[in-house]
């Protein structure tokens, strides 16, 4: 066949038996999200390229840009985050709050991840709307941990961090945290490491920061935290938030300090996702409480988003089996072919897939 | 807010009510298609633009064009059949036929309709790959009248054409004959009428033609072939495929003989269904026998599509009610959250939403 005639780079095909595995997956997540009061709202895929850059610039780098038919810029959403805020300030202002919403639609970018080469990929996720830090965060971290038990996926480990942490570490620390931070983004120990090494800060100040990447456990980390002389009262609430989680979660999330993030939109805890079965990122939330006012809508909110084919790889490595589509009673037609449709009818009435022998 | 921030012209957002009545449509039709042996496929939004190009040159022409990173042409799908037909000589060649497939997913054109602006649609089909004219033609007429019935839409209107009729036309009557097929695809029944009287048409000719748009009811559309003089036996089998129509489904199929189509691959039988709630198209379908083999794999195929907006809206104008979401029962959370989890969680294990009063 014609090489121009085939599939583009980076995106696929599902065939029957593949879509019922999705259709496991999908129906699984959306289960535990009714159970916990969201319901589905939708985006378009065609959105305003303003709208995309005007939630994330990071995002608006790797998106599809392309012009509409009066020359209008358009791209294709890269995430779904940025839609619903947008639609939420652009429909539901003044309605009660909270919403609870969950999607299950694709996102288009030039490199979906940053390890392969996927352009167009379905994101599934939920948004809480209109609740301060606190409570709601433990809630989104519960549905996420509900989740991955929902589908049966036996290893994950979900990573919390706080902005505000990394805030007062870039106030106090300026340029040279910004570096490090950046190191970490990479996953480059051996530049983070350099930057201390070479760096100003003091004997205590290097230890502060060389602990950061070897921290095990939630207790050492808090205590991190509390020993950080002169920013611990500034952390007081990170601490606070942290002793929460790890009172509610226990082991079940890890909070790490040196956990970056992707999206430059988040302004409380944010988290990932990770599986052993795939060694990447099933997905990734967190806190925005000023993404929707930049829509118009003051209103903070929180949630996350997971890879559904990330999801399925992960559970197909482990070894899980799927159902397998029942073939349909084939009824020959014979030459009477009313005949042959009520009597395929007939079994339909029972639900019993029938159908035409071809 | 500001202009730029708003959704683009052409598209729309689901709210959660919206969605829940986007599902009835969905699963409804889904129910029909398993039922009768169908299983669902998918494929990327993103292809390559080569390929919508060979598929249609009509739909390639309202298709949107973007550049991908490698600056290779792509474009947004604008029908869900083509890429249908790649997958399937991609992929499955070889493999036992008849394909039974079903498809839910959205396209993207200029003007998705004629009539109004919008640039993204959910279209919901099927396709019968590997049968040839005959049985499959009318398998699929049926699943299409099932549908609706399935839907509860009351008022609709199924008319059916063969692409031999006209390509017997064509042959016969040359450029007159195009000029007229223009005419009625504008649905201009002026100009059609001042064509044939300019034309050097014999009198029984413009006879002929004149009927063609007054024709009321099967057996006049049939008896009109058989009149057509020395094209009569040309159209034989294109007249005994209309008299197996017309024996099955009476009058829920009406055959007329001015139908044109949007598409430039039918080969065989092509139909359109109309419903009285919107004054227009709800979905259009046919046999399509040579655009697999444009693909490397020759093999005959029928199929229809509907617009998932169109079919919800005339059941919203007939004026069917939709189920609601039970709000979930809402759990303060106090000042032991693990407690008020608890309480939820024991509530979902009865299948009862619930969740955090914030």
């Amino acid at each position: 066949m014609k090489k121009f005639l085939r599939n583009p780079k980076g995106s696929r095909d599902w065939l029957p038996d593949e879509v019922v595995k999705q259709e496991f997956v999908r129906k699984s997540l959306v289960k535990v999200f009714e159970l916990w009061g969201y319901q589905p709202i939708q985006t378009p895929i065609l959105i305003n390229w303003d709208t995309l850059a005007e939630g994330s610039k990071k995002l608006s780098d790797i998106a599809f840009k392309l012009i509409g038919q009066q020359g209008d810029l358009l791209a294709l959403r890269a995430d779904l985050t940025t839609p619903i805020a947008r639609v939420t300030a652009e429909r539901l202002k003044g309605d009660k709050l909270p919403f609870r919403f969950y999607y299950v639609g694709k996102v288009f970018r030039y490199h979906a991840r940053k390890t392969t080469n996927e352009r167009e990929l379905y994101q599934i996720g939920i948004e809480l709307i209109g609740a301060k830090e606190g409570a709601s965060d433990l809630e989104c971290l519960k549905i996420l941990l509900e989740s991955f038990n929902k589908l049966g996926l036996k290893k994950y480990l979900v990573s919390v961090n706080h902005s505000n942490f990394w805030n007062e570490l870039f106030k106090y620390f300026g340029n040279t945290a910004l570096e490090l931070y950046k190191a970490l983004s990479k996953k480059d120990f051996i530049l983070f490491k350099s930057i201390i090494n070479k760096s100003r800060l003091s004997k205590p100040e290097k230890i502060f920061w060389n602990e950061l990447i070897t921290i095990k456990g939630n207790k050492e980390a808090i205590a991190h935290i509390k020993q950080s002389g002169r920013l611990k009262n500034k952390l007081s609430k990170v601490t606070s938030c942290f002793e929460k989680i790890n009172s509610l979660f226990g082991d079940s999330v890890q909070i790490d300090l040196s956990l970056t993030s992707d999206v430059d939109y988040y302004t409380g805890i944010y988290f990932e996702a990770i599986t052993p079965y795939l060694g990447r990122n099933l997905g990734s939330g967190g806190r925005y409480d000023q993404l929707i006012s930049k829509f118009g809508f003051d209103v903070p909110a929180v949630g996350f988003s997971l890879c559904l084919e990330d999801l399925l790889l992960a559970l197909e490595l482990q070894g899980k089996s799927f159902d397998e589509f029942k073939s349909p009673k084939l009824i020959s037609s014979g030459k009477n072919i009313k005949k042959t449709f009520d009597a395929i009818n007939k079994l339909h009435k029972k639900n019993k897939s029938a159908t035409l022998k071809l």
